[in-house]
Protein backbone atom coordinates (compact mmCIF):
# COMPACT_ATOMS: atom_id res chain seq x y z
CA UNK A 1 0.00 0.00 0.00
CA UNK A 2 1.27 3.19 -0.73
CA UNK A 3 1.36 6.45 1.06
CA UNK A 4 0.96 9.70 -0.53
CA UNK A 5 1.54 12.62 1.78
CA UNK A 6 1.44 15.30 -1.17
CA UNK A 7 -0.11 16.06 -4.40
CA UNK A 8 3.40 14.84 -6.02
CA UNK A 9 3.12 11.56 -4.34
CA UNK A 10 -0.55 11.21 -5.95
CA UNK A 11 0.89 11.88 -9.52
CA UNK A 12 2.80 8.77 -9.74
CA UNK A 13 -0.19 6.56 -9.22
CA UNK A 14 -1.20 6.93 -12.91
CA UNK A 15 -4.05 4.35 -12.51
CA UNK A 16 -6.39 4.25 -15.30
CA UNK A 17 -9.98 3.37 -13.19
CA UNK A 18 -9.56 5.01 -9.41
CA UNK A 19 -12.23 4.31 -7.05
CA UNK A 20 -12.23 6.57 -4.26
CA UNK A 21 -13.35 6.42 -0.72
CA UNK A 22 -12.67 10.09 1.12
CA UNK A 23 -12.98 9.76 4.68
CA UNK A 24 -12.10 11.82 7.84
CA UNK A 25 -10.42 8.72 9.13
CA UNK A 26 -11.25 6.84 12.54
CA UNK A 27 -12.10 4.33 10.37
CA UNK A 28 -15.16 2.13 11.09
CA UNK A 29 -16.91 -0.72 9.78
CA UNK A 30 -18.73 1.40 7.31
CA UNK A 31 -15.91 2.86 5.80
CA UNK A 32 -14.61 -0.35 5.03
CA UNK A 33 -17.70 -1.73 3.54
CA UNK A 34 -17.12 1.35 1.43
CA UNK A 35 -13.90 0.03 0.39
CA UNK A 36 -14.90 -3.09 -0.25
CA UNK A 37 -17.27 -1.72 -2.56
CA UNK A 38 -14.63 0.07 -4.08
CA UNK A 39 -12.76 -2.40 -4.40
CA UNK A 40 -15.07 -4.77 -6.11
CA UNK A 41 -16.07 -2.06 -8.50
CA UNK A 42 -12.56 -0.54 -10.03
CA UNK A 43 -9.06 -1.86 -10.40
CA UNK A 44 -7.36 0.49 -7.79
CA UNK A 45 -8.79 2.16 -4.64
CA UNK A 46 -7.81 5.15 -2.91
CA UNK A 47 -8.82 6.34 0.77
CA UNK A 48 -8.16 9.85 1.68
CA UNK A 49 -7.54 10.40 5.14
CA UNK A 50 -8.05 14.38 6.22
CA UNK A 51 -9.66 16.23 8.33
CA UNK A 52 -11.09 19.06 6.93
CA UNK A 53 -10.79 22.37 8.87
CA UNK A 54 -13.22 24.16 6.66
CA UNK A 55 -16.11 22.02 7.53
CA UNK A 56 -16.23 22.20 10.55
CA UNK A 57 -18.21 25.23 12.69
CA UNK A 58 -16.31 27.44 15.43
CA UNK A 59 -17.28 25.79 18.37
CA UNK A 60 -17.65 22.02 16.68
CA UNK A 61 -15.45 19.49 17.68
CA UNK A 62 -12.39 19.91 14.69
CA UNK A 63 -9.79 19.60 17.20
CA UNK A 64 -10.81 16.61 19.59
CA UNK A 65 -11.80 14.90 16.41
CA UNK A 66 -10.36 10.97 16.41
CA UNK A 67 -6.98 10.97 14.83
CA UNK A 68 -6.22 7.32 14.85
CA UNK A 69 -3.82 7.65 12.11
CA UNK A 70 -1.51 4.48 12.67
CA UNK A 71 -4.65 2.07 13.09
CA UNK A 72 -6.70 3.58 10.21
CA UNK A 73 -3.28 2.64 8.00
CA UNK A 74 -3.15 -0.63 9.01
CA UNK A 75 -6.89 -1.23 8.45
CA UNK A 76 -6.60 -0.09 4.69
CA UNK A 77 -3.37 -2.20 4.01
CA UNK A 78 -5.96 -4.92 5.51
CA UNK A 79 -8.98 -3.84 3.74
CA UNK A 80 -6.46 -4.33 0.08
CA UNK A 81 -6.66 0.28 -0.55
CA UNK A 82 -4.01 0.27 -2.72
CA UNK A 83 -2.94 3.99 -1.72
CA UNK A 84 -3.67 6.17 1.03
CA UNK A 85 -3.58 9.91 0.52
CA UNK A 86 -2.81 11.57 3.92
CA UNK A 87 -2.54 14.92 3.24
CA UNK A 88 -1.57 18.58 5.56
CA UNK A 89 -3.98 21.20 6.34
CA UNK A 90 -1.61 23.58 4.36
CA UNK A 91 -1.34 21.10 1.34
CA UNK A 92 -4.52 21.20 0.37
CA UNK A 93 -5.22 24.80 1.40
CA UNK A 94 -2.33 26.58 0.00
CA UNK A 95 -3.70 29.94 -0.48
CA UNK A 96 -4.27 32.50 2.86
CA UNK A 97 -7.78 33.13 0.35
CA UNK A 98 -9.35 30.07 -0.89
CA UNK A 99 -12.34 29.74 -3.36
CA UNK A 100 -15.16 28.38 -1.59
CA UNK A 101 -18.10 26.59 -3.17
CA UNK A 102 -22.07 27.34 -1.94
CA UNK A 103 -24.18 24.64 -1.81
CA UNK A 104 -27.71 24.93 -4.24
CA UNK A 105 -30.38 26.26 -2.51
CA UNK A 106 -32.78 23.77 -3.03
CA UNK A 107 -30.36 21.36 -0.92
CA UNK A 108 -30.44 23.73 2.21
CA UNK A 109 -32.44 23.53 5.39
CA UNK A 110 -31.58 20.41 8.08
CA UNK A 111 -27.47 20.57 8.62
CA UNK A 112 -27.17 23.47 6.65
CA UNK A 113 -29.24 25.18 9.12
CA UNK A 114 -27.63 23.64 11.88
CA UNK A 115 -24.07 23.86 10.59
CA UNK A 116 -23.76 27.30 8.70
CA UNK A 117 -20.71 26.94 6.27
CA UNK A 118 -20.37 23.01 6.58
CA UNK A 119 -21.68 21.62 3.46
CA UNK A 120 -19.76 24.59 1.53
CA UNK A 121 -16.66 22.86 3.67
CA UNK A 122 -17.82 19.63 2.42
CA UNK A 123 -17.70 20.99 -1.52
CA UNK A 124 -14.57 22.34 -0.73
CA UNK A 125 -12.71 19.76 0.11
CA UNK A 126 -14.58 17.32 -1.85
CA UNK A 127 -13.76 19.35 -5.17
CA UNK A 128 -10.07 19.56 -4.36
CA UNK A 129 -9.97 16.08 -3.47
CA UNK A 130 -12.00 14.80 -6.96
CA UNK A 131 -9.16 16.76 -8.44
CA UNK A 132 -6.57 15.73 -7.07
CA UNK A 133 -7.12 11.85 -6.79
CA UNK A 134 -9.41 12.14 -10.45
CA UNK A 135 -11.35 8.70 -9.34
CA UNK A 136 -13.85 7.39 -12.07
CA UNK A 137 -16.07 6.37 -9.09
CA UNK A 138 -16.68 7.80 -5.65
CA UNK A 139 -18.14 6.20 -2.52
CA UNK A 140 -19.96 8.02 0.60
CA UNK A 141 -22.56 6.44 3.00
CA UNK A 142 -26.43 7.09 2.91
CA UNK A 143 -25.89 7.72 6.56
CA UNK A 144 -25.07 11.43 5.82
CA UNK A 145 -28.19 11.73 3.48
CA UNK A 146 -27.93 15.50 2.91
CA UNK A 147 -23.75 15.33 2.31
CA UNK A 148 -24.36 12.44 -0.32
CA UNK A 149 -27.37 14.65 -2.22
CA UNK A 150 -25.39 17.71 -2.46
CA UNK A 151 -22.04 16.06 -3.95
CA UNK A 152 -24.13 14.46 -6.15
CA UNK A 153 -25.48 17.55 -7.22
CA UNK A 154 -21.62 18.99 -7.37
CA UNK A 155 -20.92 15.73 -9.18
CA UNK A 156 -23.41 16.76 -12.35
CA UNK A 157 -23.81 20.28 -12.24
CA UNK A 158 -20.29 20.99 -12.18
CA UNK A 159 -19.76 18.12 -14.73
CA UNK A 160 -17.27 16.38 -13.08
CA UNK A 161 -16.03 13.22 -14.41
CA UNK A 162 -16.86 10.69 -11.36
CA UNK A 163 -19.87 8.93 -10.37
CA UNK A 164 -20.84 9.79 -7.08
CA UNK A 165 -21.91 6.46 -5.55
CA UNK A 166 -24.59 6.13 -2.74
CA UNK A 167 -23.64 3.31 0.20
CA UNK A 168 -25.79 2.07 2.87
CA UNK A 169 -25.66 2.59 6.50
CA UNK A 170 -24.00 0.36 8.55
CA UNK A 171 -25.09 -0.35 11.80
CA UNK A 172 -23.85 -1.92 15.27
CA UNK A 173 -25.72 -5.40 16.44
CA UNK A 174 -27.63 -3.05 18.86
CA UNK A 175 -28.91 -0.98 15.60
CA UNK A 176 -26.93 2.35 16.41
CA UNK A 177 -25.27 3.81 12.87
CA UNK A 178 -21.68 3.26 12.86
CA UNK A 179 -20.36 6.93 12.94
CA UNK A 180 -16.88 8.10 13.92
CA UNK A 181 -18.36 10.34 16.56
CA UNK A 182 -19.99 7.49 18.27
CA UNK A 183 -16.82 7.47 20.54
CA UNK A 184 -18.17 11.13 22.19
CA UNK A 185 -21.14 9.04 23.90
CA UNK A 186 -20.97 7.49 27.33
CA UNK A 187 -22.40 4.31 28.48
CA UNK A 188 -25.39 5.83 29.24
CA UNK A 189 -25.42 7.66 26.38
CA UNK A 190 -25.28 5.36 24.32
CA UNK A 191 -27.99 3.42 25.81
CA UNK A 192 -29.87 6.55 24.99
CA UNK A 193 -28.75 6.76 21.84
CA UNK A 194 -30.37 3.48 20.81
CA UNK A 195 -33.98 5.43 20.62
CA UNK A 196 -32.71 6.76 17.25
CA UNK A 197 -32.61 3.47 15.19
CA UNK A 198 -35.73 2.39 17.24
CA UNK A 199 -37.65 5.70 16.06
CA UNK A 200 -36.65 4.96 12.40
CA UNK A 201 -37.86 1.41 12.62
CA UNK A 202 -41.39 2.27 14.39
CA UNK A 203 -41.81 4.33 11.27
CA UNK A 204 -40.53 1.50 8.77
CA UNK A 205 -42.39 -0.95 10.58
CA UNK A 206 -45.63 1.33 10.26
CA UNK A 207 -45.16 2.45 6.56
CA UNK A 208 -44.73 -1.27 5.53
CA UNK A 209 -48.19 -1.98 7.52
CA UNK A 210 -49.93 0.78 4.77
CA UNK A 211 -49.11 4.43 7.03
CA UNK A 212 -47.58 6.34 4.12
CA UNK A 213 -48.96 10.31 6.01
CA UNK A 214 -45.86 11.92 7.24
CA UNK A 215 -47.56 13.72 10.44
CA UNK A 216 -48.65 10.35 11.32
CA UNK A 217 -45.41 8.49 10.95
CA UNK A 218 -43.15 11.26 12.41
CA UNK A 219 -45.35 11.64 15.53
CA UNK A 220 -44.66 7.59 15.73
CA UNK A 221 -41.16 8.87 15.93
CA UNK A 222 -41.52 11.45 17.54
CA UNK A 223 -43.03 9.77 20.85
CA UNK A 224 -40.05 7.01 20.46
CA UNK A 225 -37.89 9.21 20.70
CA UNK A 226 -38.93 11.36 23.60
CA UNK A 227 -37.32 12.84 25.83
CA UNK A 228 -34.06 13.29 22.89
CA UNK A 229 -32.96 16.33 22.28
CA UNK A 230 -34.66 15.96 18.68
CA UNK A 231 -33.33 19.26 16.18
CA UNK A 232 -35.10 17.40 12.97
CA UNK A 233 -37.16 14.71 11.98
CA UNK A 234 -38.81 15.08 8.46
CA UNK A 235 -40.24 13.50 5.89
CA UNK A 236 -38.90 15.03 2.75
CA UNK A 237 -38.05 13.50 -1.22
CA UNK A 238 -34.75 12.80 -2.50
CA UNK A 239 -34.31 16.32 -3.82
CA UNK A 240 -34.82 17.44 0.00
CA UNK A 241 -38.23 18.81 -1.02
CA UNK A 242 -41.02 18.55 1.98
CA UNK A 243 -43.24 15.74 1.35
CA UNK A 244 -46.97 15.09 2.93
CA UNK A 245 -46.67 11.39 1.89
CA UNK A 246 -44.21 8.84 1.70
CA UNK A 247 -43.54 8.71 -2.27
CA UNK A 248 -42.14 5.46 -2.49
CA UNK A 249 -38.53 5.03 -3.68
CA UNK A 250 -38.21 8.57 -3.32
CA UNK A 251 -38.26 9.53 -0.11
CA UNK A 252 -35.98 9.72 3.25
CA UNK A 253 -37.08 9.97 7.24
CA UNK A 254 -34.08 12.27 7.88
CA UNK A 255 -33.11 13.08 11.66
CA UNK A 256 -30.64 14.84 13.98
CA UNK A 257 -30.35 14.05 17.43
CA UNK A 258 -28.66 15.68 20.14
CA UNK A 259 -27.69 13.73 22.72
CA UNK A 260 -25.50 15.70 25.57
CA UNK A 261 -23.14 17.76 23.16
CA UNK A 262 -22.67 15.02 20.12
CA UNK A 263 -25.00 15.63 17.31
CA UNK A 264 -26.39 12.09 15.73
CA UNK A 265 -27.60 12.18 12.19
CA UNK A 266 -29.43 8.68 11.24
CA UNK A 267 -31.95 7.92 8.12
CA UNK A 268 -34.61 6.04 6.32
CA UNK A 269 -34.53 5.59 2.61
CA UNK A 270 -38.46 4.94 1.65
CA UNK B 1 -13.35 20.86 -37.68
CA UNK B 2 -16.30 19.25 -35.45
CA UNK B 3 -19.07 21.14 -34.05
CA UNK B 4 -19.74 19.96 -30.44
CA UNK B 5 -23.78 20.84 -29.21
CA UNK B 6 -23.65 19.05 -25.92
CA UNK B 7 -21.49 17.26 -23.72
CA UNK B 8 -21.74 14.06 -25.14
CA UNK B 9 -20.30 15.39 -28.52
CA UNK B 10 -17.17 16.57 -26.50
CA UNK B 11 -16.41 13.37 -25.18
CA UNK B 12 -16.28 11.62 -28.30
CA UNK B 13 -13.47 13.69 -28.90
CA UNK B 14 -10.91 11.92 -26.67
CA UNK B 15 -7.73 13.92 -27.58
CA UNK B 16 -4.75 13.86 -25.28
CA UNK B 17 -3.43 17.25 -25.55
CA UNK B 18 -6.27 19.66 -25.61
CA UNK B 19 -5.68 23.41 -26.26
CA UNK B 20 -8.52 25.05 -24.61
CA UNK B 21 -9.97 29.15 -25.71
CA UNK B 22 -13.03 29.82 -24.00
CA UNK B 23 -15.07 32.52 -25.82
CA UNK B 24 -18.14 34.54 -25.96
CA UNK B 25 -17.78 34.81 -29.08
CA UNK B 26 -17.88 38.32 -31.19
CA UNK B 27 -14.51 36.83 -31.77
CA UNK B 28 -11.77 39.50 -33.15
CA UNK B 29 -8.00 39.31 -33.46
CA UNK B 30 -7.35 38.87 -30.17
CA UNK B 31 -9.27 35.62 -29.99
CA UNK B 32 -7.25 35.07 -32.93
CA UNK B 33 -3.87 35.13 -31.57
CA UNK B 34 -5.08 33.14 -28.06
CA UNK B 35 -5.89 29.91 -30.97
CA UNK B 36 -3.12 30.71 -32.18
CA UNK B 37 -0.74 29.99 -29.14
CA UNK B 38 -3.24 27.01 -28.59
CA UNK B 39 -2.59 25.65 -32.12
CA UNK B 40 1.18 26.07 -31.11
CA UNK B 41 1.33 23.98 -28.03
CA UNK B 42 -1.19 21.17 -28.35
CA UNK B 43 -2.01 18.58 -30.61
CA UNK B 44 -5.50 19.76 -30.51
CA UNK B 45 -7.53 22.52 -30.13
CA UNK B 46 -11.19 23.50 -28.94
CA UNK B 47 -13.01 26.70 -28.52
CA UNK B 48 -16.07 27.37 -27.06
CA UNK B 49 -18.31 30.03 -28.10
CA UNK B 50 -21.02 30.30 -24.89
CA UNK B 51 -22.32 34.02 -23.81
CA UNK B 52 -22.39 32.88 -20.38
CA UNK B 53 -25.93 34.91 -18.21
CA UNK B 54 -24.20 33.92 -14.96
CA UNK B 55 -21.40 36.29 -15.27
CA UNK B 56 -23.42 39.59 -16.48
CA UNK B 57 -25.45 41.71 -13.70
CA UNK B 58 -28.95 42.81 -13.96
CA UNK B 59 -28.45 45.95 -16.01
CA UNK B 60 -25.72 44.84 -17.95
CA UNK B 61 -25.90 43.57 -21.46
CA UNK B 62 -27.01 39.82 -21.73
CA UNK B 63 -29.26 40.19 -24.08
CA UNK B 64 -27.42 42.82 -26.87
CA UNK B 65 -24.33 41.31 -26.60
CA UNK B 66 -22.94 40.39 -30.47
CA UNK B 67 -23.73 36.81 -31.14
CA UNK B 68 -22.47 36.49 -34.92
CA UNK B 69 -22.15 32.43 -34.47
CA UNK B 70 -21.63 31.93 -38.16
CA UNK B 71 -18.78 34.24 -38.74
CA UNK B 72 -17.52 32.87 -35.71
CA UNK B 73 -16.95 29.64 -36.97
CA UNK B 74 -15.73 30.62 -39.91
CA UNK B 75 -12.84 32.32 -38.38
CA UNK B 76 -12.01 29.14 -36.20
CA UNK B 77 -12.43 27.29 -39.24
CA UNK B 78 -10.22 28.96 -40.99
CA UNK B 79 -7.47 29.43 -38.13
CA UNK B 80 -7.07 25.74 -38.02
CA UNK B 81 -9.49 24.89 -35.07
CA UNK B 82 -10.35 21.36 -34.59
CA UNK B 83 -13.40 21.74 -32.38
CA UNK B 84 -16.31 24.50 -31.21
CA UNK B 85 -18.55 24.11 -28.43
CA UNK B 86 -21.12 25.73 -28.55
CA UNK B 87 -23.77 24.99 -25.33
CA UNK B 88 -27.13 26.24 -24.79
CA UNK B 89 -27.69 27.81 -21.74
CA UNK B 90 -29.79 24.88 -20.51
CA UNK B 91 -26.83 22.60 -21.34
CA UNK B 92 -24.54 24.11 -18.72
CA UNK B 93 -26.82 25.07 -16.07
CA UNK B 94 -29.11 21.85 -15.98
CA UNK B 95 -30.62 22.48 -12.42
CA UNK B 96 -33.01 24.97 -11.48
CA UNK B 97 -30.29 26.23 -8.35
CA UNK B 98 -26.59 25.74 -9.21
CA UNK B 99 -23.32 25.29 -7.14
CA UNK B 100 -21.99 28.64 -7.23
CA UNK B 101 -18.41 29.66 -6.31
CA UNK B 102 -16.99 32.58 -4.61
CA UNK B 103 -13.42 34.28 -5.50
CA UNK B 104 -10.69 34.80 -3.11
CA UNK B 105 -11.52 37.37 -1.00
CA UNK B 106 -8.03 38.82 -1.82
CA UNK B 107 -8.43 38.98 -5.62
CA UNK B 108 -11.67 41.62 -5.09
CA UNK B 109 -12.28 45.00 -5.94
CA UNK B 110 -11.66 46.66 -8.83
CA UNK B 111 -14.82 44.85 -11.56
CA UNK B 112 -15.36 42.62 -8.33
CA UNK B 113 -17.03 45.94 -6.59
CA UNK B 114 -18.26 47.21 -9.91
CA UNK B 115 -20.22 43.68 -11.04
CA UNK B 116 -21.27 41.91 -8.11
CA UNK B 117 -21.24 38.40 -8.54
CA UNK B 118 -19.53 38.68 -12.03
CA UNK B 119 -16.48 36.51 -11.02
CA UNK B 120 -18.33 34.16 -9.56
CA UNK B 121 -20.02 34.01 -12.84
CA UNK B 122 -16.83 33.71 -14.50
CA UNK B 123 -15.71 31.00 -12.26
CA UNK B 124 -18.63 29.00 -12.45
CA UNK B 125 -19.00 28.56 -16.09
CA UNK B 126 -15.63 27.51 -16.85
CA UNK B 127 -14.86 25.24 -13.87
CA UNK B 128 -17.80 23.45 -16.16
CA UNK B 129 -15.92 24.07 -19.11
CA UNK B 130 -13.11 22.71 -17.80
CA UNK B 131 -14.66 19.66 -16.44
CA UNK B 132 -16.16 19.25 -19.76
CA UNK B 133 -13.54 19.66 -22.36
CA UNK B 134 -10.87 18.51 -20.01
CA UNK B 135 -7.77 20.57 -21.11
CA UNK B 136 -3.98 20.55 -20.67
CA UNK B 137 -3.76 24.52 -21.57
CA UNK B 138 -6.21 26.92 -21.37
CA UNK B 139 -5.63 30.52 -22.94
CA UNK B 140 -7.04 34.06 -21.66
CA UNK B 141 -6.06 37.18 -22.44
CA UNK B 142 -4.06 39.68 -20.41
CA UNK B 143 -6.70 42.51 -20.73
CA UNK B 144 -8.95 40.94 -18.59
CA UNK B 145 -6.41 41.11 -15.57
CA UNK B 146 -8.32 41.01 -12.61
CA UNK B 147 -10.29 37.58 -14.29
CA UNK B 148 -6.92 36.37 -15.29
CA UNK B 149 -5.79 36.29 -11.90
CA UNK B 150 -8.85 34.99 -10.03
CA UNK B 151 -8.76 31.97 -13.30
CA UNK B 152 -5.21 31.21 -12.00
CA UNK B 153 -6.24 31.25 -8.72
CA UNK B 154 -9.10 29.12 -8.71
CA UNK B 155 -6.70 26.25 -11.61
CA UNK B 156 -4.02 26.46 -8.21
CA UNK B 157 -6.57 26.42 -5.27
CA UNK B 158 -8.47 23.58 -6.80
CA UNK B 159 -5.66 21.70 -7.80
CA UNK B 160 -7.48 21.77 -11.78
CA UNK B 161 -5.23 19.81 -14.12
CA UNK B 162 -5.21 22.71 -16.12
CA UNK B 163 -2.60 25.24 -16.84
CA UNK B 164 -4.40 28.94 -17.37
CA UNK B 165 -2.04 30.85 -19.79
CA UNK B 166 -1.66 34.92 -20.06
CA UNK B 167 -1.91 35.91 -23.47
CA UNK B 168 -1.15 39.66 -24.30
CA UNK B 169 -3.56 41.91 -24.93
CA UNK B 170 -3.95 42.61 -28.99
CA UNK B 171 -4.61 46.08 -30.28
CA UNK B 172 -6.49 47.79 -32.82
CA UNK B 173 -3.68 50.10 -34.86
CA UNK B 174 -4.94 53.12 -33.01
CA UNK B 175 -3.88 51.60 -30.27
CA UNK B 176 -7.48 50.58 -28.51
CA UNK B 177 -7.45 47.34 -26.95
CA UNK B 178 -9.56 44.85 -28.74
CA UNK B 179 -12.54 43.78 -27.24
CA UNK B 180 -15.99 42.84 -28.37
CA UNK B 181 -17.48 45.85 -26.85
CA UNK B 182 -15.52 48.32 -28.95
CA UNK B 183 -18.92 47.83 -31.09
CA UNK B 184 -20.64 49.23 -28.72
CA UNK B 185 -18.91 52.81 -29.48
CA UNK B 186 -19.88 55.36 -31.73
CA UNK B 187 -17.12 56.93 -33.73
CA UNK B 188 -17.14 59.82 -31.76
CA UNK B 189 -16.84 57.67 -28.58
CA UNK B 190 -14.19 55.88 -29.89
CA UNK B 191 -12.07 59.08 -30.54
CA UNK B 192 -12.57 59.53 -27.21
CA UNK B 193 -11.93 56.10 -25.64
CA UNK B 194 -7.95 56.40 -27.62
CA UNK B 195 -7.65 58.28 -24.07
CA UNK B 196 -7.16 55.04 -22.68
CA UNK B 197 -3.97 53.96 -24.40
CA UNK B 198 -2.58 56.94 -24.48
CA UNK B 199 -2.91 57.19 -20.82
CA UNK B 200 -1.25 54.02 -20.09
CA UNK B 201 1.70 54.68 -22.41
CA UNK B 202 2.23 58.17 -20.96
CA UNK B 203 2.43 55.65 -17.32
CA UNK B 204 4.96 53.25 -19.64
CA UNK B 205 6.79 56.36 -20.81
CA UNK B 206 7.37 57.78 -17.43
CA UNK B 207 8.19 54.47 -16.14
CA UNK B 208 10.80 53.95 -18.15
CA UNK B 209 12.53 57.50 -17.64
CA UNK B 210 12.86 56.41 -14.12
CA UNK B 211 9.53 57.13 -12.15
CA UNK B 212 8.07 54.50 -10.26
CA UNK B 213 5.64 56.38 -7.14
CA UNK B 214 2.61 55.42 -8.26
CA UNK B 215 0.92 58.61 -7.10
CA UNK B 216 3.30 60.13 -9.66
CA UNK B 217 2.47 58.00 -12.25
CA UNK B 218 -1.44 57.97 -11.57
CA UNK B 219 -1.40 61.30 -11.85
CA UNK B 220 -0.06 61.47 -15.52
CA UNK B 221 -2.77 58.94 -16.27
CA UNK B 222 -5.22 60.89 -14.75
CA UNK B 223 -4.59 64.01 -16.50
CA UNK B 224 -4.58 62.40 -19.75
CA UNK B 225 -7.94 60.48 -19.07
CA UNK B 226 -9.34 63.85 -18.38
CA UNK B 227 -12.40 64.49 -19.38
CA UNK B 228 -13.24 60.77 -19.81
CA UNK B 229 -15.07 58.71 -16.37
CA UNK B 230 -12.65 56.93 -14.76
CA UNK B 231 -14.04 54.44 -12.40
CA UNK B 232 -10.64 53.21 -11.34
CA UNK B 233 -6.57 53.31 -12.30
CA UNK B 234 -4.74 51.56 -10.16
CA UNK B 235 -1.04 50.51 -9.36
CA UNK B 236 -1.35 46.82 -7.43
CA UNK B 237 1.10 43.93 -7.32
CA UNK B 238 0.30 40.98 -9.58
CA UNK B 239 -1.35 39.36 -6.28
CA UNK B 240 -3.86 42.38 -6.53
CA UNK B 241 -2.18 44.32 -3.35
CA UNK B 242 -2.00 48.05 -3.59
CA UNK B 243 1.62 49.37 -4.38
CA UNK B 244 3.16 52.87 -3.72
CA UNK B 245 6.11 52.54 -5.92
CA UNK B 246 5.98 50.15 -9.12
CA UNK B 247 7.32 46.33 -8.22
CA UNK B 248 9.44 45.91 -11.39
CA UNK B 249 7.97 42.32 -12.76
CA UNK B 250 5.48 42.41 -10.50
CA UNK B 251 3.07 45.08 -11.24
CA UNK B 252 0.21 46.13 -12.87
CA UNK B 253 -1.91 49.09 -13.77
CA UNK B 254 -5.19 48.66 -14.07
CA UNK B 255 -8.26 50.87 -15.24
CA UNK B 256 -11.58 51.08 -16.50
CA UNK B 257 -13.12 53.70 -18.15
CA UNK B 258 -16.74 54.83 -18.97
CA UNK B 259 -17.25 55.94 -22.62
CA UNK B 260 -21.30 56.73 -23.06
CA UNK B 261 -22.71 53.19 -21.61
CA UNK B 262 -19.56 51.17 -22.30
CA UNK B 263 -17.04 50.16 -20.10
CA UNK B 264 -13.96 49.76 -21.12
CA UNK B 265 -10.80 48.18 -19.45
CA UNK B 266 -7.37 47.81 -20.10
CA UNK B 267 -4.00 47.80 -18.50
CA UNK B 268 -0.32 47.72 -18.09
CA UNK B 269 2.04 45.03 -16.72
CA UNK B 270 5.36 46.81 -15.32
Amino acid sequence: MQICKTPADLKVLNAQNIGFVPTMGALHAGHLSLIERAKAENAFVVVSIFVNPTQFGMNEDFSQYPRPLEKDLDLCAKAGVNAVFTPQVQTLYPFKEAISLNPPKDLLGFEADLRPGHFSGVLQVVLKLFNLVRPTKAYFGQKDAQQLLILQRMANDLFLPVEVIACPTLRDSDGLALSSRNTYLSPEQRELALKIPKALNTIKEAYETGITQGTNLLALGQEVLSPLEVQYLALVNRQLQPLERVEPNNSLILTAIKVGTTRLLDNLWL
